[in-house]
């Protein structure tokens, strides 16, 4: 939302266009350079933070949905969103008042209140997708109704809204999960990469050091990688073996029902 | 559902009990004796075929409505559901009057039917969870409002009502790619079992043979199996060594990241 008006249309008219009881939130890992971060956004009005998100249209395919939410409140477009889960449990904590006096404070900026009885007040089950970017190639255009955005180490969440704590959770749990049967690095590496680079992102997503060699040893197995025959030249005594992503292996694999049963 | 007045009173006053536009559908895959198989039921007024399934109650958690459901339906209680995706691109598909005509075909039953601007006439996207079961040890006690049940082959599934197919399609996808992150055979094979049957139980579930000494060698890489001391005497010249599950070992390192990172 761009403006006052645009707010002031959404509370009036919301219910005409999105549906009810279902929003999407959006887990957006960033990686640069050894850390991972996570995209979160503060309302004005409040001290804790949020995901983005927002509501699904009435005649919207939910996929299509998630790109569009994402895209209008940060202008971040074209990522690869991948749905891991929806939560329907932590959305029975908070009250119909609770849930009011959130969004009230929120719809402030606009000077538009809702009420008890507002669609906004009901309880609201989530769809979570999550994404993996560079956060360097990122930019991001703020949305009338937020104060600032910030990539925060997903060792150092602040306090948080509703239940996105524990989406975050999920979103960092399904990201390590799924490391080893989907090629995540494959827009964070380059094209060709050394054993070293793979290392280092791995390290830092799965949040803790590990052997390297047998790290090389499980991802050839896996056949998610290949090691191809040209070195790079760093020096006169190390030239790393370059490797790159197999994604064509890996989805005949997954295809045929397993990365590991071919 | 048990009754015809169980019924009118859903559709009267099922708005004030649950929450539109979601609903849960539950894909029961069954395995026996190197089959496996889908539960599937109709409901009168229908040829084709449904995933049992219902809906949330306004203020209950998600994963509580889940089995709720399955029991209400099938009383069948205490499964571990897992829930896998959530569907909203194909609810697009059908219109208004083509949810109300299929409802009202299911309700005639009852004597009661439902308007075009009736809650269950809108968009409803749905929750997917999925469970595996010896179905033998199933037993089904019909609703109301369903003609009949069956366990299907997943090589053969019927005509289905609403995106039901796409579900099941997701569903065993699914279930393939978790075969080997998850002990999900633990409640199928003997607390003891022959890798013979542990890897019958795999082809069967991911519809396809491939190579037994592969297979061990990748099973016991991954540590979800252990191979005990003790063998099994099926002749003189047969005394297969026992294997068992090793849930800890898969729980530990998918808490320290990965299965494979450890």
């Amino acid at each position: 939302m761009n403006t006052s008006q645009d707010v002031v249309d959404f509370v009036r008219n919301g219910h005409l266009h999105y549906l009810p009881h279902l929003s999407i939130d959006c887990v957006i890992f960033g990686y640069h350079a050894n850390q991972l971060k996570t995209l979160l956004l503060r309302y004005h009005g409040h001290e804790q933070w949020s995901l983005p998100g927002g509501f699904v249209r009435r005649h919207e395919p939910l996929s299509e949905a998630a790109h569009r939410i994402l895209a209008t409140q940060t202008q971040i477009a074209d990522l690869f969103l991948q749905q891991f889960h929806t939560f329907g449990d932590g959305s029975t904590r908070l009250n119909r008042i609770e849930t009011q006096q959130i969004h009230n404070r929120i719809f402030a900026k606009a000077g538009v209140a809702i009420a008890e009885d507002h669609w906004l007040s009901e309880r609201t089950l989530s769809v979570g997708y999550y994404a993996l970017v560079d956060y360097l190639s990122v930019t991001i255009t703020p949305d009338f109704l937020v104060e600032e955005y910030a990539w925060c180490d997903v060792d150092a969440i602040p306090s948080l809204l509703f239940d996105h704590q524990e989406i975050i959770e999920k979103a960092l749990l399904t990201l390590r999960d799924q490391l080893y049967q989907q090629p995540i690095g494959a827009r964070l590496l380059p094209a060709k990469f050394t054993l070293p680079e793979i290392h280092a992102l791995y390290e830092t997503i799965l949040g803790k050091p590990f052997d390297r060699r047998n790290f090389r040893k499980k991802l050839l197995a896996l056949g998610l990688v290949r090691q191809l025959p040209e070195q790079r030249r760093i020096g006169a005594h190390r030239s790393p073996y370059l490797y790159e992503f197999d994604p064509e292996n890996y989805h005949r694999a997954l295809e045929e029902g397993s990365v590991l049963a071919g």
